[in-house]
């Protein structure tokens, strides 16, 4: 078979006639086993371009958050012609685009809401053109507005006594992994001519709205397509046909993420798995002499510097929830591949260096799919650069790989996506510590007011609420068992409509375009104040706890008498209870109708939302206090880790993963100290931590080294130059610690900090 | 119980506490049996507004069927604020409200597809602001345009070839008609709190996508009526509360009425059922002495001097579809109810009365809902308008009542929907003459070439085509089958993606606002060349046919030999054929999936689109020539009725109404010396004529009565006065005759005239 010229050198597959690039992957990708002696330090270009953007960061910071904020121009593919970190040091840009048309300012993107981006444009001192009022309101509607005409009123006071949160009803719903890799390996126009033949092929000619959706999508899909061409083309580049090199390589694929920022504001912008693919290029443009380390470096830099770059409008209330201005531009590295061979290339070191070649940075939300079975030199690394910068996330590639394949993408923090293959519905979270609460007080909210009566608000059903002074774990359980029931219904349905409404008002035609039509879906769910619950559950079960109720008989406190297990100590008492409460809520939660026939899945992730959800709820029945931070994510509750890491550890590790195949986020800290004494002692202690830890069937990590002193010092003194990037990795993702809110900084020294193992 | 203070002097019943008019006529309306004696004409003021809107409507001619046209404001509720037919004249409007801010302006309509309002305006001279390109392209898509991107290539071969035809693919679909009486009768805030209470209702909690669109739409109800309001507060009234006397509820229910024509252009706009109401406020009025007959019949002037000023920006392939640029204002008059009273008030008189108080026109489309248990007097009096002014049509209420009950309106020419309890999605027409030739020819067209083979399209399945020489009835009965198997599967189709993308972009919220919430949704289709497919049949069946082929092996003329039955002359051996195609036509039309479980339905109605539909159809074996018109609706081949006008009526009675529930439409011309030497005579004559023909349970007639000499000299006079309003009943609408194409003049001319019963 004849290969097309661009392809030459590539060993033929399934992936020359079908869009395909697992095959492409697995037929030419070059597993490296050497060490990280190779890499190359960062060229002149890569300096002199990091260094404008730190200084624009700079001002950025200066600005109070926001450096430039465009006003006039709707966001879309082309609609702000090309931009340059800085045009007169434009040729050393390697992988040119910008998402507006100067370095770090904002788009203006009122799909989502033209409420939100008006007040996030007003609230860093910006005015939307006021023309726009009448353009998004009477001409045409937005995705905000059409979720709040179908909301029920159960929906609006569940969401407005947080009991469900983070819904993305404002803006996009994000979480969809375009397949950027395909905009290099096959050019624009194969793929256009692919999704003409789907087009065709959409149905048998009965006309179900499913089957007239799907095909209005796909014609949205290929004006996407064409759009992103001509995006391209403003760059002086013509995307049509494959990349030929390494350098065309990287600027495709860099084109495609491009046209999903440029389209779409979701909370999470991944990029996906692309460096094995990259490395292919490389390879080839080496052995052909074509390109230097140095020079593959810079490519793998440069690109990594614009992803540092994403930035979106977002209003006060968003950055409460996501602090420091994350975009999620999560990007792999590693993994197997079903054949056994580890995915690990030289590229894979590349992507971990940059944060060695231009110190750590929260974004890209760089992610290693982990197994044991990885190359140690590859594992030793990884662990020096998250010692040294604590920006790596960790990911079980064994508990993965078998659900997903092995060309997943991350698509947001810690949830994986075949790529190309699958979109999800991003679903936020529901706070199951609130619903324990519902469930002991018959429904009533004991923060939020009606605003009629004045009383507590009825937002869960009124059920008989617990009498009785000292709680009954049966009671507790049968009661508890019910408002799940309850909540689990409301918050698919209310996900369902939102989704619909996304669908309508906000399709990611872009993102869409560069995935399979015949598209795979899942339905996110989350869940929130996971290991509160199972707190309180273990201390109505193993300790007593008292009642203590105000004037209307609302419980809103709690006396604990005795000691009881606690999740996060590797005791089976508290953590069957774990078990138990994620089984249940997903047994729950798929008994629902979901949009689009989707997958349901869930999560026990929570961002850093722990700490909002955390102030929408009362005192808890574990000793929490009232309206405090939660535990993020799977994390144990502050303090409650008595024997330290690997307890810690254990007993996350005993959630099962197939119950939360969105994802089991497990942030630690650990004290330099507790690694071991030098570099080589806590390269090998971490590496053995991990190894261990995975083995037990644990789906993520998050690897903080740095001690609480050090936070403090942060806190305190943020000038400092050594804080600049200082980067700590929260739940799902990383942030710079001095872009933290001060009540968010605290939150994070007070998680627990591991001094031992 | 205590009415409200609007309602006083009305008798209390159901619909004083539900949205309820039916019930509130049945309870308060005072049936009429005098003659036309106590009418009265026109006032001074009716006089000088029906005069200036003459001015403006020769004016209107003078400059090429267009006034004025709006190029800067897209329409809606309060886009214009208020107009007046003459400012300086605005005090003498008794019923005030314009479609934009002057009279006979076309407003700009972009939602039905921005390049129809584009090209609507371009072809008259105007030119739409540049800046809504980017608006009605970019940011807000067009009902068009998302009907474009889903069609198949299929529908479109099939659209090009116009086997199905007039789709409303490119404005509105029309055909829903408002309780607009609602208005009067509640007020708005009645109306809001109903859909309030309604939107609370709606599902049980699971968001299916159904459930999710019923609720999005009917807070776009809710959004709509408060704009009413606010559309009749900028003409000076509050309409929240109900009206209070006949002057305001003429008032309130137009404002019903305008907001439908300000925020939809579809090809039917009814205006409904109001006669029988609206006499109930007259009534009460005239009892308390605050009103006299002379300001009645000036309300009911006034009004229906709005009804003939609706107008639409349209295109010229439109206008080639539906001459004459009209709009169905379709009105209906008496009927019978359900407890066997007649419907018939003196307000049904005063509305036929405005045809001889400002002379015939072609709007409101003046319907009467005949049967001979309606009074004589009034039988005699619609007869006698009619052979005056030929501008009244006539519809079966015996055969629609036991489907409709007795509050039903008619939606288009002559399609009947309940008032305010369902909404029908219209369909346009398939072309079954064209359909059978389909058969003969393995479903290539004769007439369109494909572009790129430069050969005979293949629009239809590539079945096996008829070889033999002469026709062979069960060989053609076979394949004329299976090809109408195909075109009813693919017709369906097409109006399923073409409603959903209606609703998804050009939802009728003013209109459907005014409908319950749980309405019934019937789906239109149509049969177009009715009559020649049965005569053809005919033909094959009863003479021989021989085919003429081209070099191409294509039939493409017929020859035939010897005699056969035509439909048209009470002969059953044509007539079974007739019956026999409408059932086998409903009952593959019925076998399909159709858009939110419509029930389908058919109709025989082809409006003036005889013309274009015979342009795009070969010849045909009943001897009709290529490309020539079809004969209109169910009306018999032109020149086929030998045996009178009874006869040719007797022919089309049979067809079952309830096979073709979206109406049977038949246009008679009828020579006045042919009903008799004077009035009194004709009157009776008519009145006899269609006693019989509705008894026969025929469904509609459009009553003619002129001889071919005056039509002829209109087209070569059209300059003389007498001409300015001569109004003829064409299929299922009135059309004033000198607004029409010579093309469509010299069909016109062709048709039957009957000069003898």
């Amino acid at each position: 078979m004849q290969l097309r010229e661009e392809w030459n050198g590539f060993a033929a597959g399934h992936w020359t006639s079908d869009v395909n690039v697992r095959d492409f992957i697995q037929q030419n990708y070059t597993p490296y086993d050497g060490d990280e002696s190779f890499l190359a330090g960062p060229t002149e270009a890569t300096d002199r371009l990091w260094g404008k953007v730190q200084e624009l960061q700079a001002q950025e910071r200066a600005n109070g958050g926001v450096l430039d904020c465009e006003t006039e121009v709707v966001s879309g593919l082309t609609a702000y012609g090309p931009g340059y970190i800085d045009p007169e040091l434009k040729d050393l840009e390697k992988v040119v685009g910008l998402q507006t048309d100067k370095p770090l300012k904002r788009a203006f993107m009122p799909y989502g809401g033209i409420k939100m981006a008006q007040q996030a444009a007003e609230s860093y001192g910006y005015k939307i053109d006021p023309k726009y009022d009448k353009i998004f309101n009477e001409y045409h509607k937005t995705h905000n507005q059409a979720v709040f005409d179908a909301y029920t009123p159960e929906m609006r006071a569940a969401r407005h006594s947080h009991i469900v949160t983070g819904l993305p009803d404002t803006y996009g719903r994000g979480r969809i992994v375009g397949d950027y890799r395909r905009v290099a390996l096959y050019g624009i126009d194969f793929l256009i001519a692919k999704k003409q033949e789907d087009l065709l092929n959409c149905g048998d000619g009965t006309m179900t709205d499913d089957v007239i959706r799907l095909r209005e999508e796909i014609a949205e899909q290929i004006r996407s397509l064409r759009g992103i061409k001509d995006m391209a083309a403003t760059y002086g580049f013509d995307i049509s046909k494959p990349a030929t090199n390494a350098h065309e390589a990287f600027q495709w694929l860099y084109f495609g993420y491009l046209a999903a920022i440029k389209t779409q504001n979701g909370a999470a912008m991944s990029v996906g798995r692309i460096a094995t693919f990259l490395d292919i290029y490389i390879e080839r443009d080496l052995a052909a002499g074509t390109l230097t380390e140095s020079e593959a470096q810079e490519l793998v830099d440069h690109m990594v510097l614009k992803f540092r770059m994403v930035k979106f409008a977002r209003i006060p209330s968003y950055n409460e929830l996501f602090s420091g201005d994350p975009v999620w531009a999560t990007l792999e590295m590693a993994g197997l591949g079903q054949d056994g061979r580890h995915m690990v290339t030289k590229n894979d070191y590349r992507f971990l260096h940059t944060l060695e070649n231009m110190g750590p940075a929260p974004e890209p939300n760089l992610t290693v799919l982990y197994s044991k079975r990885l190359p140690l030199n590859f594992r030793r690394y990884a662990a020096k650069v998250s010692i040294n910068t604590s920006s790596v996330q960790y990911e079980n590639d064994d508990v993965m790989r078998p659900v997903w394949g092995d060309d997943y993408s991350i698509c947001c923090c810690v949830s994986a996506t075949q790529t190309g293959k699958e979109m999800q519905f991003f679903g936020a979270r529901a706070n199951l510590a609130k619903c324990l609460l519902y469930a002991i007080n018959g429904g009533k909210d004991e923060k939020f007011l009606d605003k009629k009566t004045g009383k507590n608000m009825q937002v869960g059903p009124e059920l008989a609420p617990i009498t009785s002074e000292y709680l009954d774990y049966d009671e507790v359980m049968h009661k508890f068992d019910l408002m799940m029931d309850w909540l689990s219904g409301l918050y698919v349905n209310i996900l369902n409509l939102i989704q619909y409404m996304h669908d309508k008002y906000y399709y990611e035609a872009a993102e869409m375009a560069l995935i399979d039509t015949d598209v795979r879906r899942t339905f996110a769910t989350g869940i929130a104040g996971f290991s509160h619950v199972v707190d309180s559950l273990s201390a109505i079960k193993y300790a007593k706890v008292r009642c203590i109720r105000n004037e209307d008989g609302l419980v809103t406190d709690y006396a604990i008498e005795g000691d009881f297990p606690r999740y996060g100590n590797d005791d089976d008492r508290a953590d069957d209870i774990a078990v138990w409460l994620l089984k249940t809520f997903m047994g729950k939660i798929k008994k629902h109708h979901t949009y689009r026939n989707s997958e349901p899945t869930t999560s026990i992730l929570t961002i850093t939302s722990n700490v909002v959800y955390g102030k929408a709820t009362g005192a808890l029945p574990d000793g929490r206090e009232a309206f405090k931070p939660f535990a993020p994510g799977a994390n144990p509750a502050y303090g409650a880790e008595k024997n330290g890491l690997l307890a810690s550890l254990n007993s996350v590790a005993k959630l099962p993963y197939e119950y939360a195949l969105d994802g089991i986020s497990n942030t630690q800290t650990i004290n330099p100290s507790a690694l071991g004494n030098d570099l080589e002692q806590r390269k090998a202690n971490l590496v053995n931590v991990m190894d261990g830890y995975f083995a037990a069937g644990a789906h993520h990590l998050n690897v903080n080294v740095f001690g609480v002193d050090k936070l403090k010092d942060a806190m305190e003194h943020p000038e400092k130059p050594e804080y600049a990037n200082f980067t700590i990795r929260v739940s799902g993702y990383a942030v710079k610690f001095i872009d933290l809110t001060r009540e968010q900084q605290l939150d994070v020294i007070a998680r627990t900090c591991h001094d031992h193992m």
